[in-house]
């Protein structure tokens, strides 16, 4: 499908997503660090909980979506997929690291992407606990923040041994993609666990260089690579390829150690 | 040495404190986030990067105490013991936590602790970047923050197998240290890394229930103490004795969170 978007359609597109941010914000603040907060176990074989906060910011993302966007498709990490017309799909993941929301870290984020069949176009990434909003895509790459507004530009680290890298877990997945990890980890600067989304916050905003994670839905990932990619940065799986459906991300500031981290983790 | 301190005395320790902290902050938070932070390595076996920041704020504090109370000791993380008369230490620590500082995460802070030779009597932990203060000891225990204010106050968990467990590095320590953590790891709901001195304030505030860290520095560990202590947590060592002069930590929410994570640490 060819996308002719508009100006029009345009900032229709980047004021919806804000809209939406604010609505999540405005719907998950009060539950954070609450002492009544539920903790469902959606899946029984680990521990991912469901939070009300979590249901009840999709849901009304969704009913502006409904009002302002009916055309659009969404796919969201609550109530699944919903079909559309325009060849857009809203990619919604309300509390992504309900993990680190449960024990009141700041690293949680609202993702927030609009999408084709095979492309990102847009993305949000917000934390709105410090107030951050991280917007990429469609011309915009900026930061919103207790420090200002600036530009997204990732680091211009070239070499493997200066690079700092973040992955939320340290057995990062199964125990052979934790030993393709572990050969990164071997020889970078730095490595740091913990962030949820919020390392690649940290990798558009110049912070630090590499983020590698495995076990990802299509909506834990979209928005960053839009964040990521508006920030001069490479997002891909492990194995090079398209990133936007899940499964493993590299994502690199530079495509020096894009490549060099593409190695070591093909083994 | 036997300490009457006056209404006096305590109001002025309190300001005192606030002084230290708000100078701290404004000197540290424009290097927060740069991109021209330099990373001397102060030691050549590991990682360990001074900042300027982190120098320039210990000088500042240094500079009001000479001013506010000049008979008190001082320790310091930068500059090292200064003798005093009154018995009272100020123990400080400007940028806990410089690698998550380095790598752009708000889990670092400002730690600030008044100390007899035995005790800690009052902490404070400071996120400059969120905007949290964290105080507690003589009467104290309240965080200030983007939420407003509220008391600090440790959750009630009593059941390892319902805690949420923090440290800042998978290894933790050495190797032995590291299997002692893993056997408390092992039983709790969930673990989490890469928090810094975060961890401590967020089991103050009652969002988990333990923190458990190794080869830690006298400047390291005073705040963190006052501050649980206050919220009704309990900081000891790995064998149950004072964690005040550094080494290992084992901060619990409960007595009996923290009696049962003693067994598996003594292993």
């Amino acid at each position: 499908m060819n996308f002719a978007l508009t100006d029009a359609d345009r900032a229709d597109i980047l004021a919806t997503a804000d809209l939406l941010a604010d609505m999540a914000r405005d719907v998950i603040l009060p539950h954070f660090r609450s002492r009544e907060l539920g903790a469902d176990n959606k899946d029984a074989a680990g521990f991912d909980p469901v939070t009300e906060a979590d249901r009840a910011a999709e849901q009304a993302m969704r009913d502006i979506l409904a009002t302002r966007r009916p055309a659009d498709a969404i796919l969201g990490e609550e109530f699944g997929p919903q079909p559309g017309e325009s060849g857009l799909t809203w990619v919604l993941d309300p509390i992504d690291g309900t993990r680190g929301f449960l024990c009141g870290t700041p690293t949680w984020g609202v993702l927030i992407a609009l999408s084709t069949a095979d492309r990102v176009l847009y993305g949000v990434i917000d934390q709105p606990f410090t107030g951050e909003r991280f917007r990429g895509g469609m011309g915009q790459a900026e930061v919103t923040g207790p420090q200002g507004s600036y530009p997204l530009a990732a680091r211009a680290t070239t070499d493997l041994a200066r690079a700092r890298l973040m992955t939320t877990f340290p057995e990062v997945g199964t125990p052979s993609q934790r030993a393709a990890f572990d050969r990164v980890a071997a020889r970078v600067e730095l490595t740091r666990f913990g962030m949820d989304c919020y390392a690649y916050a940290l990798l558009a905003c110049g912070q630090i260089d590499l983020v590698i994670e495995a076990g990802l839905n299509a909506y834990d990932i979209q928005a960053p690579i839009a964040v990521i990619e508006a920030a001069g940065g490479i997002v891909t799986d492990w194995s090079g390829g398209p990133a936007l459906q899940g499964g493993t991300a590299l994502a690199a500031a530079t495509p020096e150690l894009h490549r060099a981290a593409l190695v070591l983790l093909k083994g």
